[in-house]
């Protein structure tokens, strides 16, 4: 019988933030997959699940989903890596395929489910917390209550208009990927007359530069920045 | 020396879908903890942890938070609430209060943490699984992918001008209590030149009535219901 392919949200980077069902899940399958966008890069995903999961039995395997310009060389990269799947699942694997956070945040895991289910195996999501919602434990704040509406809106050139429409419609606002933005967030907060006091930033947590707290606007940000804005306080 | 008190966020319904921490706290604390609208209504939120967390030995207890429309009558209620925690935390008692879903999505746990931080207690929120997250997974969909955006708005009377601004301008629209509302969204998706194809009803998950798929105008959604749109399909 074929295996089945499972794709499994395993927090935002705190071991103890996995699922039980995740931990259970990879506990029993015997291949552990990880993609990557270049040979060798490693897996953060991987690494939270070590001090639980023990992997020293189980075949680990990356999966190249290369992110070349060239349209060719993607998509030849993903029907090796499909291809390489389904040869697992024939051979009665199952594959836990571990991804950061929630599975369907920014994740490229959707695209594989998709392809595989259409190959006709079977497939499971297994989703996870995402990295907002352990900012705004964190940080101490609610992410939304009563009948409030939540934006969530990656940092990028072409989003400047989306931000601005979160920032005039939603009473509260997720900027994620904002570790270079601080100081145009807070421009734009400023121009809306929204103080920046409302702002609480979520930077890094539980790696170097680890930082919660107000928006300064010239102060060094890690990687992993997220800004949480609460217009109403 | 004084407990602690621990917001535990228990995820969208399924005890699979609770987090180690979440687990182990709630073993170490001496109280678990619910809050409750009406006395004795019972919470889904303790049901959900029954099966991998031996509570026989731990003091169970309901905190009353009254949804009274009088003013007063909801403020005494949540002072006293507030004083029998601090009681208990004064007694050296750790509290764990659990609560559905996130601990930051639609949870009054968040201003109980405010205020027992402002009488000088310690406490921890521990995020859970938000149901949109757990929705998306069962659907087979991303939330968001590449520098999509993500509105999540709650069907309320107020808010139809909001859903509206997000259909407008989000390529993903989470909505949330849209149990009795699924004519209407259909009819405002119409309205904006959004196929009804592109829209996935989610509808309590676990429970009776149990529904994921297309939206259909003409038929009982239970109460636990959410759609999510995403208008580039």
């Amino acid at each position: 019988m074929a295996g089945k392919l499972y794709g499994i949200g395993v927090g935002p980077g705190d071991t103890g933030l996995m699922t039980l069902r995740a931990k259970e899940v990879l506990e029993g399958c015997g291949v552990i997959a990880y993609p990557v966008k270049r040979p060798g890069e490693g897996s953060v995903a991987l690494d939270i699940i070590k001090p639980v999961v023990d992997i020293s039995e189980k075949s680990i395997e990356e999966f190249l989903f290369s992110m070349d310009p060239d349209d060719s060389v993607r998509e030849r990269c993903r029907a090796e890596a499909l291809d390489k799947m389904c040869m697992l699942l024939d051979n009665g694997e199952d594959i836990a395929m571990v991804t950061l956070g929630d599975v369907g945040v920014y994740s490229t895991y959707m695209y594989i489910d998709r392809d595989i289910r259409a190959r006709g195996y079977e497939t499971e999501v297994i989703p996870g917390i995402p990295s907002f919602c352990h900012g705004a434990a964190l940080a101490g704040i609610p992410l939304m209550i009563g009948n409030e509406g939540l934006a969530i809106v990656p940092v990028a050139k072409e989003n400047s208009r989306l931000l601005e429409d979160a920032l005039d419609n939603f009473d509260n606002i997720v900027v994620m990927k904002a570790f270079k933005s601080i100081g145009m967030i807070l421009d734009m907060m400023e121009s809306k007359g929204i103080p920046a006091d409302r702002a609480t930033v979520v930077s890094n947590v539980g790696m170097e530069g680890e930082y919660v707290g107000p928006m300064v606007r010239d102060r060094d940000y890690g990687y992993f920045t997220t800004v949480i804005i609460k217009k109403k306080g």
